[in-house]
């Protein structure tokens, strides 16, 4: 039943594809993702503090941005089904409330042998990169059905 | 002004030290959490896809734990004022909804030149690492007082 | 306009009048609370410390109890266009998540000079005090129409 | 194990030390916080009364802001540990939305027979001050370790 819900067997996936999400991150979402994880850092929600800081204004929280990054994934390329191994995470630029951050996932090297997936993942607003790095995930093969006996010592 | 904020300069940082912040994740946090990302991949937000799945159960999203990391270093170990320049994660274990999750930051080494610090990041629940990886921070000198004309190429 | 919301003018009042709020506290509540304050004790966000701690388990914030009163005095005695100048809170027992918190105003002093209103305020769990204390509030008198020359110098 | 987080016990505290928290309260945290609560007082949900009002537009609640008193006291003066056991409040001037409410603790007064702690606690907007008042608190001590022996009639 949970199989139905799979978009991209690993053996769908090619070098190059892309998919992508994206979403305007505002007041709300910074201060929602603050009461979620507890990271009151003055510059997410503190304006006065913002205000006299190096950035002038208040900034989303860079996990945050990255958290679009596990929604590509997860809901586009390569979709439910997949497990989440590994990322790294360039923080390359801050990002003000109301920018829109598109989440951009390309295929970047298969690895057959044990259906590993070497994927690109760059967040940008406006055309510039705000987050760039890469992500390591396993996904289901249509050879070896989603069972139990495939190890998975990953979560999502 | 700002600068009275700030709880650890450069100077004040030896290699070894520790700071952490612990919440346990809800399901109220992971649908929050969804709610602000967009990441509604069903092992976090479909009950009976997540029971038919290989976790057995619905799970709390991996960035979602690693927001505890970015909680901890930017309120505990180095504080407000450090900049995050980059991180790493690798995935371990799943965390169920209602585990508690600590973050715990140690000092690794320090690198004058830039003030720049690398920290170990590790996540876990009950003794078991869930999360582990580094981050690359820039923390404010007592030296260099924290202005604009500092080169700040990322995001907090 | 606004006045049509006025449920209770100063000559409305008698001393021994009461009235009351109840909710239930769950832990979203409580999440969403330490979301909005900032208030991340551990008391109140992580299990695991909370069930060492002499309370045994995680509770509900005080002052998130106290927000009863003021949501009782608000929208129920006196209701709408009092200015409330102050209270006083004595935490008398801990709230358990899932508790049903009940505040009870009861009117115990009128001030018809100033139209000032002296109410008792009590918060109670099946029967037990659990907060204690009093309000001061300003309330509309219908001689004095609520307009802008009453002098106000307090919040509601 | 829960000991571990207590950040200042009674023997480290003296008259004069003092602590903050601050936070900008947004229409999304009066939203939230009237989720709560149940506090929908006009004043603070209702966008077309408060501009009839004295106030001329909506404002935070004053328990709201009475939150990051809480907040301060708990995360970082005294902070973890503490026991809360009475407050008291005056509403001096209103909260409008967007403001960055600083509260900052003082100690005023302490009482080592019961390892009793009075604080001074005051909400200000940009240097004006909007609460005022004060608190008493328990604070564990490092001769009577934090143990289940101690009586602990208050809520934290």
């Amino acid at each position: 039943m949970a199989d139905s819900l799979i978009t991209h067997y690993f053996e769908d996936l090619k070098v190059g594809m892309s998919g992508s999400f994206a979403k305007t991150l505002s007041e709300a979402d910074v201060e929602s993702y603050a009461g979620v994880t507890g990271d009151f850092n003055p510059l997410h929600v503190n304006r006065e503090y913002a205000e006299h800081s190096i950035f002038k204004h208040r900034i989303a929280h860079g996990m945050l941005c990255a958290g679009l990054i596990s929604s590509a994934l997860g809901d586009r390329l390569p979709g439910p089904g997949a497990i989440y191994m590994s990322q790294t995470l360039e923080f390359k630029a801050p990002v003000a409330f109301e920018d829109t951050v598109t989440a951009t996932i390309t295929v970047k090297e298969l690895q057959p042998e044990h259906h590993h997936v070497i994927v690109t993942t760059v967040c940008s607003v406006g055309g510039k990169v705000v987050i760039s790095g890469e992500a390591l995930l396993k996904v289901p093969s249509k050879n070896i059905m989603h069972d139990q006996k495939q190890q998975t010592p990953a979560l999502v």
